[in-house]
């Protein structure tokens, strides 16, 4: 299946039209019209390759909404019609102790990326959902459930379960107090789901400047980290501070605001923070801890609470062929508080293709 | 009461015969003839002011084994004649919700450190363990079970409870694999407390010397850090690693050591460590933790324990005057594992006291 799509020929290169196959549906495949693309931080570091390991070309997109197209002989979750969702998987080994108890994220023989990683039969790569269809495993395909707008879900798949994971992984609910740093496409969609899920919410930031952004998020409150008064004053006052921080930075000053037994949770920055001070883990027995994504029952059920509390992030769409201008913004933090491509402006094919 | 001990009088100076007060017994005061007294790194640290709040003249001492000599009027749990222990702490506020559950160590007030800190009634400086005597309120005198050996369960009460406690907050047990970083006195209990509580337990060295001394503690093995290949093929290998490092040091090789969902808890190194790598923290939702000593309830368990199993630290008895060379040799790690200062060395009053 010939399809149409948006790809980095380089490091360097803007992303431009490219014409590229799908696979033909295996019997569990479910082949799908894109109806809508997040536009995720990861995919501007991995078309320029900061993280070292990208292969070209690369159709960038893990944040993806569609509308079931076909299904192979042996599938069963989805039919024709159906609208469905894809994030950051698209395969794993779905044998090993982490995948058997639903943590595919964490699958011993490692997980296939949507994009920019190898199919685990054919060895090619995979493409993403800057593109006009999606082919992928049945049990990889989230079901959209009625009442969540498709225009707004697709941020779900990728910054959704990315904080959404660690919430559950930590207990939060009623009478949590959670703490967010950084007010981005990840951060905003910590700030709703730990709200949703019942706690006391705060974001953490540099400037008093988001403060009604935070409050308009649903947040409970803002506290100044530059503020020292603030802060000092905000010791031991969260159970979980999820860090969405995506460049390299400092905890130390977080640490203390973490109640005894707390823990700050890094989703954001891949490689390395500053030096750690000990002294408020041993003093508190506070934690620092990390977490990716999360599982695919994990996922649906995010979803589903998503549709039943009236979730959505906050979006700012764009046509396909803005999407160089888009990764611009994005690096300026100019965005609220995600893009998403309407895939409706890619035309199905070119003149070339 | 007037009492001998040994104090540094500044930060510069050997530690030297000293004079002073013990308190008169309040009514809930156990008053006690110290037996012996472990010589803890952290003693070192203070007599030479390494962290910035010793306050001269100086008595270290925080792992003691004492005989009760004298009760107050509401002396309840202990009677003359007890063989009993006092650990790092000998006070807390008693009633924040930390104390409470029994994490006094966590006390919402600070706990009362058992030297170089401040009397919560008298607010006069605390003096601890090298020396005759000591007094104690009753609730932070611990009983020192039947069958445990006098003569080696002091550094029980630093060492010991410093390893236990995060043993038992990560639920250590049988099948449990447990690393241990650092084979000093905090490590060496480490070993031995995981043994016992029935774990699969690794010494981790950076060389193969420390084999033969790891297995004769009870270790199922050793892990050379500085064989690339060997730590390759040990990634997720290990559900709790207790890191006894006391210097600053780079954790982030050891994070892939850890099974997904594992911990690395320090408890050594009080201070900063060096830049840490998120990737093994997020890539297998890992945890880095800190931990403090253990709570008195934990220390009873944990002595009551070691009685039961016959677990007892490995000690090089000194005598009093020998305490300045201990702590240069300690320095040198030139000790198999803690010393611990026969008390009945110390004269009972001197010419000039």
């Amino acid at each position: 299946m010939k399809i149409i799509g948006y790809a980095a020929q380089s490091a360097t290169a803007p992303l431009a039209p490219f014409s590229f196959e799908r696979r033909a549906l295996r019997p569990n495949d479910v082949a799908m019209e894109i109806l809508y693309c997040g536009v995720c931080h990861s995919d501007l570091h991995q078309a320029r390759n900061d993280w070292g390991f990208s292969r070209y070309p690369l159709v960038p997109g893990h944040e993806i909404v569609g509308r079931v197209s076909e299904v192979g002989s042996e599938v069963s979750r989805h039919k024709v019609g159906d609208l469905v969702a894809v994030g950051c998987m698209v395969d794993s080994c779905q044998v090993c102790d982490q995948c058997r108890k639903g943590d595919e994220q964490l699958c011993r023989e490692h997980h296939t990326q949507t994009y920019n990683d190898r199919d685990r039969v054919t060895g090619e790569t995979t493409y993403g959902g800057y593109a006009k269809h999606l082919v992928a495993r049945q049990e990889f395909v989230l079901r959209l459930p009625q009442g969540l707008d498709p225009s707004r879900a697709a941020p779900l798949l990728c910054a959704g379960i990315t904080t959404y994971s660690p919430l559950r992984t930590w207990n939060v609910g009623p009478g949590s107090r959670v703490g967010v740093i950084g007010l981005g496409g990840l951060g905003h969609m910590a700030v709703k789901l730990a709200v949703g899920l019942g706690a006391q919410v705060t974001v953490l930031s540099r400037s008093a400047d988001k403060r009604s952004d935070a409050l308009a998020l649903g947040a409970h409150g803002l506290l100044v980290s530059s503020d020292a008064q603030a802060m000092a004053a905000a010791q031991c006052a969260f159970d979980l501070i999820i860090d969405t921080v995506p460049v390299r930075h400092d905890v130390s000053p977080y640490m203390p605001l973490l109640d005894v037994d707390g823990t700050l949770v890094i989703v954001g920055q891949v490689g390395p923070i500053d030096e750690l001070v000990t002294i408020p883990l041993i003093l508190g027995r506070r934690r620092l801890a990390g977490s990716v994504i999360g599982g695919i029952a994990e996922t649906q059920e995010m979803l589903d609470f998503c549709a039943q509390k009236n979730i959505l992030p906050e979006c700012e769409m764009i046509r396909m062929e803005q999407i160089n201008e888009a990764f611009e913004r994005m690096e300026r933090s100019d965005v609220r508080y995600r893009f998403v491509i309407d895939m409706a402006s890619l035309p199905s094919s070119y003149a070339w293709s």
